[in-house]
């Protein structure tokens, strides 16, 4: 370590050779920070880059940049023949910063965000995205272990080589064009879906999308159905939307739309999960889809589709979307891969009426100009060479049994406490509980032991609620069911 | 072709065997279409599917398969030991739909989308995000031909087995938490800026960041400093939140802090591009970059400090940031990778004070969920592994000599019309045109000839405009660069 004083009116310069930043950079950062902190005023002469060197006993080429920069960024100044000097038109009133800079000592308490931005701060404070690892039985994730990631890096990297470069710029906001085709042609052929591929919007899933359709359909104070129990998801982007939620009950036939009607005839908007509600699991019946594209129509009114959990059915084929019985195109339709393959693709598709195309797209080039791209190329690839309906196909095997072992699981240690019937599709299920009690409190006690589930009385917002525990096991290989289960009926058996 | 009357009650049913449908699926489609159609009423008695095939000289099982399927869908019922009916609760009255259900008729127009939606429309059809391709000198793009495609294939597809699956479920919606300290670490020891990981929130670029930034810190009717001139995203960005947008006039030292003070002093957040100012090219000096931080400080008020070219000085090394300076934690600073890498990645950055990390966590959270994995772990081990900084290097010089060679093509081929200095710093230069030449009308003809330039003017809100064109640079080898100069000379020659 150097320890020197440089002429007068330069601070102890410390020079140490063993710190990671290079010698350039040491002298840059001294010099800015005695310039910043008063020690060296507006006008004071610096020695000269061979005087410093020398001194220092560094190479005269590091002091010439680090001074270069100086020079660059408005620290020093040199004039013709007369050396170099702390920058003269410096505000001098400026240069006096509160005592320890290092530290970003704050004399003033911040001020606050918006309001959007406080009650943003409030979400993340309930703890509404936070996620800590996968856990049983959260509903996050599919069956990771089964995707076949070597084959998708395979498609991945077939579009990373100098040919495709060009390819590579920005592309169309609402998605790569062949992916859409892609879209297109399987909802034609599996979900009774007309649509073209103009309908469709690539989005980052279906958190996106169903801002995109807060923003495109509704105004502040617009009344929205929304199923009650619900995702709380849905809730937050219409909340954020500034939406007033009307909460309509669900019964065994899904949404009820008469009580929809009574409750808010003129709402803009209605969220539904027709193939899987969430999280009672029932399937919205033709006459209350019936009902409910007849009500949109008199209404004028849209429909959001979320079809988050469409293509696993254990019995039979996917059943036909909402979006197929619609002949007023009023059906907004939201699809996503990171159930069918991985979330951390974070890929999903909408698809709109052909006169919402154009505000969709522009919403979606104004929120961040499109997804990332190679991405798109792999699953479009991944669509066309049969691989979606290949692992589709496996998959819903691997979940019927996943789905078959944990229904086991529960009747036989928990059946005392748990009644649960065998769901026909999607990738999560209820167990209602006896009587009296407190699915919150359970939830509550199970999340310390390591269990994650949902207590579906708080998935209520109005109507009398159900007590029961929501379970998520497609992310899990059977045993860990086993092991999930055994570990619940551990937790139980203490003292809560 | 078989063509059949089936009973009395069921209508034409056509199998058509070269049909590219399934058969299960065209008796599906028909059964559906008659019963949506009204020509089967509910009640209906059905034939069963042993007599449907032997009419039809199909399998039973692909008849009984389709029958399955309208049954759950709630089209047919089944009453045991007396065969399939139509829904007896099919709503009758729902069943009759406007002719010709598949062309979709709308009898009533259709409804409006919100006014927000409908102030999206308007923004499309002004062509805001419309991208045609890539043509000189649009500044979209990068050196594509310059970008290691090759290597970045491997960088992914090593994340893309068997063994990593586990982490390819959510991950943190801030970002991949080694992508952040990665870029932490770049930021420390290359832009003189303290931060650490957890300030750092990944976005899907620029665009994103700043819708990011106009919702936390910004309600409506909130007043923001911009830039006049300015970058139209940003305009955007600030204009949808509802802000109230003051022009601040640009000076050669950049943004007239003074100003702004005397336009709007309370204003609660002020927008600079203070490396390279967009468009004009000046770096904000340090003098106003110390005045625009003590009015900050003064009036709580929030810098977003867009970085966008940050990195390509090609005088001496990047100019240290404002955020570097920041002393009061009043910066928000915004960092893209579609131009160091490539845009079709969609990925960026943004460093906010800790006291707003959480606010920003959770609108990015709730915006999307997150970014892409796959490329966010490449991008983790292309700083790691030291690709970076070289493939900073190298562009460096390549944009360094499409800078010189395309000065030196006006210069020698319009030097009549336009006068240019060089940049030190960006992927873009201005040339101004002679007084007393529209720019607006000269755009619009070269654009007709297949040249994309900006007109100067456009891009001013208040402050009197100054007359010239906007070039990119970066995305063209030189012979294109030379290529689209000599295009320009011949429009200009032809009669406009």
């Amino acid at each position: 370590m150097t320890l020197l004083w440089l002429e007068s009116s330069l601070p102890m310069v410390r020079i140490d050779r063993n710190h990671p930043a290079s010698l350039q950079r040491q002298i840059y950062d001294l010099i800015r920070e005695a310039i910043l902190g008063g020690a060296l005023a507006p006008g004071t002469r610096i020695p000269s880059t061979r005087s410093l060197a020398a001194e220092l006993g560094i190479a005269r080429i590091t002091a010439s940049n680090a001074f270069d920069q100086l020079i660059a960024e408005g620290y020093l100044e040199t004039r013709k023949g007369d050396g170099t000097y702390v920058g003269r038109t410096l505000p001098d009133d400026l240069l006096a910063l509160p005592e320890d800079p290092r530290l970003g000592t704050r004399v003033r308490p911040p001020q606050l965000p918006s309001h959007r931005g406080q009650a943003l701060e409030r979400l993340w404070d309930q703890g509404v995205y936070q996620k800590a690892g996968l856990r049983p039985f959260q509903m996050d994730a599919p069956a990771l272990d089964a995707f076949p990631f070597e084959l998708w890096g395979r498609l991945e990297s077939r579009h990373l080589d100098r040919s495709a470069a060009m390819n590579l710029a920005y592309c169309d906001p609402a998605g790569h064009p062949p992916l859409r085709e892609a879209i297109a042609a399987h909802l034609r052929a599996h979900r009774a879906m007309a649509c073209d591929p103009g309908q469709i919007i690539i989005t980052h899933g279906s958190r996106q999308a169903l801002n995109l359709a807060a923003q495109v359909l509704l105004d502040p104070g617009d009344a929205a159905w929304i199923e009650d129990p619900v995702c709380p998801d849905a809730r937050t982007a219409f909340t954020c939307a500034g939406a007033h939620l009307v909460p309509v009950p669900v019964d065994e036939q899904g949404l009820d739309v008469a009580q929809g009607e009574a409750l808010a005839p003129g709402a803009r908007l209605a969220y539904v999960t027709p193939s899987h509600q969430f999280p009672l699991g029932v399937t919205l019946s033709l006459s209350r889809r019936l009902e409910l594209l007849d009500w949109a129509f008199r209404a004028q009114a849209w429909i959001v589709e979320d079809d988050f959990d469409g293509e696993f059915r254990y019995a039979g084929k996917p059943l036909a979307s909402l979006h197929g019985l619609d002949r007023q195109a009023r059906v907004i339709y939201l699809g996503t891969f990171s159930r069918a393959l991985f979330p951390g693709l974070r890929l999903g598709y909408m698809v709109v009426p052909q006169d919402l195309a154009k505000a969709f797209r522009s919403a979606r080039a104004l929120a961040d100009r499109g997804s990332s791209l190679v991405p798109q190329m792999a699953l479009t690839d991944f669509f066309n060479e049969g691989h979606f309906q290949r692992h589709l196909r496996r998959m819903r095997i691997v979940y019927g049994e996943r789905r078959n072992v944990l229904v086991e699981a529960i009747r036989q240690s928990l059946g005392h406490l748990l009644s649960v019937r065998v769901p026909d599709s999607g990738l999560d299920l209820v167990a209602d509980l006896e009587a009296g009690s407190g699915d919150v409190a359970l939830v509550r006690q199970l999340a310390r032991g390591g269990i994650k589930l949902i207590a579906l009385s708080s998935l209520y917002q109005r109507t009398p609620s159900r007590s029961g525990l929501v379970f998520g096991f497609a992310g899990f290989p059977e045993r860990s069911l086993r092991a999930g289960i055994g570990r619940m009926v551990e937790l139980l058996g203490e003292p809560g």
